[in-house]
């Protein structure tokens, strides 16, 4: 299992609905989710806008395009991107760059 | 268990140096992480120095206050508190507020 943190960033005025959001997330979202390897993936949202993404999985990679593949997927991020600032890579998905893990106790 | 999130900051031309000093962590401040309840402990550190801590914990406020109590962890904090920037409580271990956890996946 690799751990993966990456960040993103919610507008500001756009939080409580972020949060709203995120306490039904569709069933068949979170079945693509576990299908495509995300284990124990939390997001925790700090009060400016800060979004915090950690999962663990075996290949961050796979699990990212896995969900690219899925329809659901594609519906999901259409219904949450105007939530977001402006991401690098056009869609939340796409803009979750690892960022470096430099300690670990188990 | 809980699962906690926070975040500091590390002054960006003391990246390398904070990479380095956790590569090799005391022993004996290991010991009291563990012994105090720090879980699945990991950080990640953005290029631009955001640090981004995780752990899993029965109890966070006993966690900290627990590592408080050892004289190993105010050795460790005196010799790497030059490396962050600066620290609303004063110390990297009474700066840690946790963010809100909006969404988990087991």
């Amino acid at each position: 299992m690799h751990r993966v943190c990456f960040t993103l960033r919610v507008k500001p005025d756009k939080i409580d609905e972020y949060k709203r959001v995120h306490e039904q997330v569709w069933p068949e979202m979170l079945e693509a989710l576990t299908r495509h390897g995300w284990r124990n993936y939390s997001l925790f949202l700090r009060h400016d806008g800060l979004l915090i993404g950690y999962c663990e999985t075996p290949d961050f990679e796979a699990a990212v395009e896995g969900m690219q593949r899925e329809p659901i997927n594609a519906k999901w991020q259409a219904s949450v991107g105007h939530l977001f600032e402006a991401l690098p890579e056009g869609a939340a998905d796409k803009s979750m760059s690892p960022i470096e893990e430099v300690f670990h106790l188990a």
